[in-house]
């Protein structure tokens, strides 16, 4: 069946959740799309984002060359949620480290994973 | 430092995003909590989530047997979205598929990656 991103379900925003994972296996961060860059993902083969807070498209690495090379794009059951298979140029987190999710809750408290890259 | 659910960033619906990854790597579903369900989660060691078509609490595997329970919680830089690590009973989709992501896009095409288990 052909893909028709119009299918896939948005938010009222046109937004959906956005996973990445890398080939290692490591989930690196999640951010949101529109259909808009959905769409330039798979054409590209650039993973681009929609950043909620600048309201604008966000081409990841684009700036900081961090870039997501897509590997493959994955869509869920309900059609409301991409998870996205990624080759990652260095560190995926704006705080530089590996992944965004560095901090683990261990016996109620939180606990660093990682530190920034060099 | 003290992990504190109410420092956690939620939607204006009271939500938080919550991936599931088994313990071997595989990225399982995505779904919502709540800060109960949050709190619920870390207290019981089986991962509830909050189900915005029923709205109301969902405790994963309730009524299926497939429940996932929690081996780490892990929170992002924003902390606006959780990950689970999980130990998987069955499969985690409705559809009896291991995973939700079962359907990736390939040459424009959806392609079906994994069966329903038996």
């Amino acid at each position: 069946m052909i893909f028709d991103p119009a299918t896939l379900r948005y938010t009222a925003e046109g937004l959906i959740p956005a996973i990445a994972q890398d080939t290692g296996g490591a989930v690196l961060m999640m951010a949101w799309m529109t259909r808009e860059t959905v769409e330039e993902t798979l054409a590209t083969g650039q993973v681009t984002y929609w950043s909620r807070s600048r309201q604008a498209i966000w081409r990841k690495g684009e700036s900081s060359g961090h870039v997501q090379t897509l590997i493959e794009m994955r869509v869920d059951c309900d059609r409301d949620c991409l998870l996205m298979i990624v080759d990652q140029a260095g560190p995926a987190c704006h705080t530089n480290r590996r992944s965004c999710f560095y901090t683990a809750i261990r016996d109620g408290a939180e606990v660093e994973l990682m530190a920034p890259e060099a």
